[in-house]
């Protein structure tokens, strides 16, 4: 097979995965997951015509020529029904939320008017009909529906869920992710220090971004480069829905990990993508698992992972938006390329009048783990490019943490 | 006090609010922390000079005049160190990670290699000194920098910590967060049902908003209109760093939040915020505690929250970035404003080539909840804004699940 193009290989992945049916979780657990029903209102909201604000009841035609004095008949608070039914010539006082009572037609707000005595108030101008006054059904009408299936968890939504009383709500089931390095050069972080070996950061950073997408990986460590000790880690990996894999996919003559894979009944999609870093991607898929074959680099293991298992996750948990949202920025300085593989720099992101400005993170060496760690985001350089020129326009991937900016931005 | 201006009540918060202390955490539980250490590195990275690709490794002088056919004297995986030097017209197989043996100065990829036998390739192209070899200390050198205090853990952030086997981190401690509702027309999520009354979203709500920061808050309940219930709910809520009362902030007479407040030794920094929804926004600061009042309406409870809460929770976290990011989007239709007050519309995004769309939700009354639930974002009409004219561009706060798009947006 010759290496697939970034877009196509992730075609093929989101073709290829589904959702796994759904489960119960209660509303304090239910943030970030997706519908997997659909869900209606059980009651009107409000129950009745209510105050929009703390003030005056009163019958609009009473105060068509405001100035004007009422009688105040009653105190109305939210929870409470009013007692009373207003006669020509009265009003109520009346909280925020609270039942509007028989006779009344509009309400005005409490600084409009000016209390007189206990029982008496003027009121300081005219109202409509309706004026300030919820009514009944206004937000939502019993029976409905109020979200649809598939819609994601957002604050929000936990907000009007517990407006319908949904103490438990049916959501996506979430994989289970398990995440394999592979490699003799490899150390693990509870392993004594070897001058002469690299620790295992790729467990580490990907366990993070699985963990950025709200699930809890299951790290199976490090496979040895032994075929037994390899087939052995690969197969308790098959256990899980999904298994990453990173190490051992590239086309040296001691990399066991593809013909391990394939002994064990997995079917490869494809292997290679054309892409910087991050060509020695792979995909397969077995009766129980999805398999993704990472390359052993962090940086090159973590781009691929934004690109492929990221949207691969978002559409199995029941996502529509299965992709880091992109920005279109300037780029500060030019970026050489020379056509073939589409190309992943980090970058960090500046921000001037005219929008934001894309500063590489400097040394792209696949080695440069810290350049990651400061990157806000990925530029993508098209596989066809010839090079970026300084000022112009590119579209850059947004990564973790760039939901929030450090100036309040109020117009 | 008169109300404050939006920006004015943030700056008055985030000057009231710091940081607790530290604490230390395992790296599995790190993401999405600060770090409150300066973190250095362990050991020079890469540990000696190894070879960026799977080809040979070799003395670039052999291959001046390429193609040239060299002797393989060995075969280098990563995590072995080589056993000979290279001589002249000699090379060795060598793996991605694996260490460059002495003599050889260059690799070149097995790409641009014929094998001829076991002990023979052909190498077809020259290559300069240097070529495909990461030396020594090239992503790190020991004892150097490579995380900053401060520095917030996103995936990279973990991937390097790693790297440095760092299997705890000091990070700024989290505030517990308590959540209390106010008033007798609240029922509750456990209560029966009760057509005269109105389900507690916002305890809910404002739960979600909190956990999407990554903080686990306390739920306290309702607290109903009496004085000595009130008096020890709030008692209770002010053993928190951060306590959020919903509700009962207004000017009504029934109102006992904050007299009671005050009474428990909150001292209040504003009442007041000139804003729609959401003008009842109070803040006060007690011995241990910083207190939110926030609108008993639920969509007005939420935008304070994202306005005041959410810079002050990430403040007190150690982050930098404590706003909500903002775009600047075209406006679809005119949005009427009368001067006075900042006005927080609920908008979705759709993008076309010129960039993002803001659409209102519909019905901005702030008994929409479904319109909070429906909305990617904020619009921001400046308080001193006589109207939005359809097309014009406008600054819109981007809510949760923002993060991700439909489309890959690849170039």
């Amino acid at each position: 097979m010759n290496e697939m193009t970034v877009a196509a290989a992730q075609g093929c992945i989101v073709d290829a995965v589904r959702q796994l049916g759904s489960e119960s979780v209660a509303l304090q657990r239910a943030l970030g997951r997706v519908l997997a029903e659909e869900v209606q209102a059980n009651r009107d909201q409000p129950p009745y015509d209510v105050s929009a604000m703390d003030g005056f009841a009163l019958r609009s035609a009473d105060v068509a020529n405001a100035p004007a004095v009422l009688e105040v008949i009653e105190d109305i608070k939210a929870g409470e029904m009013p007692r009373n039914t207003l006669a020509a010539g009265q009003c109520a006082r009346i909280m925020t939320g609270a039942p509007v009572p028989a006779g009344a037609d509009a309400v005005i707000r409490v600084e409009d008017t000016q209390a007189l005595a206990d029982s008496r108030v003027q009121i300081k101008c005219s109202v409509k009909p309706g004026n300030d006054i919820r009514v009944r059904g206004e937000s939502m009408s019993d029976g409905a529906t109020v979200l649809k299936c598939g819609s994601e968890i957002t604050p929000g939504v936990v907000g009007l869920l517990a407006m319908v009383k949904r103490a438990a709500v049916q959501v996506y089931r979430q994989p289970s992710v398990a995440i394999l390095s592979t490699g003799d050069e490899l150390e693990g972080l509870d392993e004594p220090f070897d001058a002469n070996k690299i620790p295992d950061a790729n467990s580490y950073a990907l366990m993070a971004q699985v963990q950025a997408l709200g699930i809890e990986p299951v790290l199976l460590g490090i496979a040895r480069d032994q075929p037994e000790a390899l087939r052995a880690a690969l197969q308790q990996g098959l256990q899980h829905d999904v298994l990453l894999v990173s190490g051992g996919t590239s086309v040296g003559v001691h990399d066991y990990v593809r013909p391990t894979l394939e002994a064990l009944g997995v079917q490869m999609k494809f292997w290679g993508v054309a892409m910087k870093p991050g060509h020695p991607m792979t995909f397969g898929v077995a009766p129980l698992t999805w398999v993704f074959g990472l390359p052993g680099n962090p940086v090159s293991s973590m781009v691929c992972f934004e690109q492929f298992v990221l949207p691969a996750l978002r559409c199995i948990m029941g996502h529509r938006r299965l992709y880091r949202r992109t920005v279109t920025a300037r780029l500060a300085h030019q970026i050489k390329h020379r056509p073939g593989r589409s190309e992943f720099i980090r970058v960090t992101l500046d921000r001037d009048a005219d929008g934001y400005i894309a500063i590489s993170t400097g040394a792209q060496g696949s080695g440069m783990l810290s350049s990651m760690a400061q990157a806000d985001g990925l530029l993508v350089v098209a596989a066809g490019s010839e090079g970026l020129a300084a000022n112009s326009s590119v579209t850059v991937q947004l990564l973790e943490g760039t939901a929030f900016q450090a100036h309040h931005g109020m117009p």
